[in-house]
Formats: structure tokens, sequence, C-alpha cells
């Protein structure tokens, strides 16, 4: 499959490094066709793996992983152009961290309304799935690196795009019994609400190497 | 032990029952001195066991147990009386569950803020230790029913009543290492968020008999 990824960060090279390594053609995107570390990422990762703006690459896309900061995510978004993502399933990984206000970070959209809501409405024609956005990109694209299962939430409005989704989330190495499908996007209010408690686990245990269980009596 | 335990529901009698089957003398504590939820608890619950007004409950108490609905919390501890949870530790419970904008519930403190930091602001000289807000009342009495280990989160500012909080809730059946300190009580923010998704959790897999472990890669 040819798939963008939005944002040339930690998060967004190592969906983009995963998805070529499974066969995929990708396509960095970034505000400028001329990123430096969108570049050096090409330079390493071989013929399958090119940059662009976030306009060609949601050209060159017939998925979009939206990996971009939180607070940038919108305007990125928009800067793939009208129309540019209408009908693509749009994966959204980002979280509305909220930074200016001290350490650790609080949230710029929460409870009532979440990042995941915004993209969508401000998109109505993309098919966004929320995923991946609870735990460290190592984990996201290599959940075998934990020793125990661990759970990895999907929403968003439309059902066959989170199936899809979930298909391609277990050629990442996810087991089907880890991926929780909690329904339309509204749910990414409480999948982002897990953040706030994240930043402080990680605080408290000093690694950011861990993700959630969901460990449920026996029936 | 004293303990005083505020709240006649499903949380408070749960936690009074356990306390009372572990030795303690328990007053469970609500508006009025003639609850009648108290006073079915105290006849079956035996002579260990007794009801009063929430100021009665302080009064006896050395130990406050607060699990009164979030929406009324501060309330309720104020009728305690001025004074009357100086120098006490207070293990809040409670959430800030907002039912009033549609189900799932949101929250009325969140982000910024949070109640566990609200009942230590209104009650400066109390001790409160905010723990076992994060799952149903069957598996904060009884940790043992989940088939494996999973966590508990404790905070408030006193590092003192934290460490004395742990030892009762080992009491319980908590291991050591489920119990994980977070710090301080700005960390209620973290734990008070995983609400908005144990709801969705909960909607998900239509089963509340569930908490989370935290597994992280081996060091």
């Amino acid at each position: 499959m040819k798939i963008a990824v939005f944002g040339t960060g930690d998060v967004g090279q190592a969906i983009a490094t995963k998805l070529v390594s499974l066969g995929h053609e990708v396509r960095l995107g970034s505000r400028t066709a001329t990123n430096e570390k969108a570049k050096a990422w090409v330079e390493k990762t071989g013929a399958k793996a090119s940059t662009g703006t976030y306009a060609d690459a949601a050209k060159f896309g017939e998925w979009v992983f939206n990996c971009t900061l939180g607070a940038g995510t919108i305007e990125a978004l928009k800067m793939a152009g009208e129309g540019a993502l209408d009908g693509k399933i749009v994966v959204d990984l980002s979280n509305p961290l909220d930074f200016t206000k001290g350490m650790p970070p609080s949230l710029f959209l929460s409870n009532t309304d979440s990042l995941g809501e915004a993209v969508q409405r401000t998109f109505p024609k993309a098919k966004v799935v929320k995923t991946l956005n609870t735990m460290w990109n190592g984990i996201m694209v290599n959940p075998r690196l934990l020793p125990d299962t661990h759970v990895n939430y999907l929403c968003g409005n439309d059902a066959g795009a989170r199936g899809q989704v979930k298909e391609l989330l277990k050629s990442f190495g996810w087991k089907d019994e880890e991926l929780l499908d909690l329904g339309d996007i509204t749910n990414a209010r409480g999948t982002e609400s897990i953040l706030p408690l994240w930043v402080r686990v990680y605080g408290a245990t000093k690694s950011g190497a861990f993700n959630f269980k969901i460990v449920a009596a026996k029936g």
C-alpha cells in the first residue's frame, strides 16, 4: 500500500520505518519539501521511502498516519489541501498535550472534547481512526517488546475503517485480543485522557517502555 | 483502629465491611444519624460496626475513608465540622464524575485540577491520600479476585501518610509491587483522569470486574 506519514519526529519515523519494513511505500510529509530529518530518513530507509510536503504526501498516500504534535495537528492536516483527506483512512496518533502550563503537561482539549473528534470535525469526509496514542513509539511498532500482552484502543466513526486499521496493526505484531475497539470517535476522550496518567507513571518509574494491560476477572 | 467511613453506597459499605473483617471498629457516616442503609449495614455486620452523622463518625475515627459521591464530597466532608479532619489521614476514593451532561459521565474537575486537590485545599490540615479510585469496589477490597497482578496508585502530600495507607492496603490483599506511589496530591489529576477511559472499557467489555496492570519492558 502507498501510505503518507505526517510528522518527522520520533513517532512519525518509527511508524514510517515499520511500514517500509512491511513492504509498504511511504512518503513522510512535513511543512517543507526540504526537511532535513525527512531527507536523512529517506537516505537510510531506501527505495520505498520518499519525502515531500504534507500536500505531496497526502496526494501519494491511500492512507494517512497523523504523527504530528497535537498542538500542530489541525494546521498540519489543513496543509494537505482542500479535499486531500476525503474518503481516506486517517490513523490519528496525536495527543492534545499542552506544555505551556508547566510539567507534566496538561491537555488543551479534554473531558467533553478530544483531538480525535476535532480532527474528524475538521475533515468530515476523512475516516479518522484514533489508535496507538497511549504508549511510547517503540511499543507501537514492536508490541512484543513487552513480556506480557497489553492493550491498544481503537475508535472512529467508520467500523469498516476500524477493522482495516486493526488488520494493519496485526501486521505490526499486535494480537487480536490486544486490540480493543471502543466504538465511535467520541471515545478518544477516554484514550487521550490516559496521557495525564501516563506522564506520571513515567515520572514515578523513570521508564517509558511500558503499557497497560486490562486484567479481567474470569467469567 | 477506629475508622470513619463516609458514604453509605456500595463503595462505603464494601470498605467498611472489609475494615470490620480485619478487626477494625468502623463508624459509617452519612447526612443523618438515622440513615436506613447505614442501620441495615450495622445490623448485619455486628458489634464492631456503628453508624452516625458525618460529625459523629469523624469524631470517632482516627482515620476517615471518603467514599461519598464526587459531586457531594466537599459538602459531606464539611459536615464533619470545623477542625474535625485536622491531622487525620483522609483516604479519598472519590471521583469528580459529572452525570449531568449525558453518558458516559464526564468530570467536573479535571486536567489542571482534581477532586483530590480540592479536598486537600479545603482541609489543609488533613493528610489526604488519594487511592483506590480507579477500579470497581469489589476489586478494591479483594484484589486477588483478578487472575494477575494489577495496579493501585497512591498520592498525597504527606509521605508518611502514604506509607501508612500502603500498609493498610496490604492487609486488604494488595501486594507491595502493585502499589504505585506517585507522589504529591497533584497526581490525582492523573489517577482521576482514568475514569473517562474506565467507563468506556466498561462499555466495550460489559464488565466492571477489571483493572489495569502496568506491563514494563525488562530492564
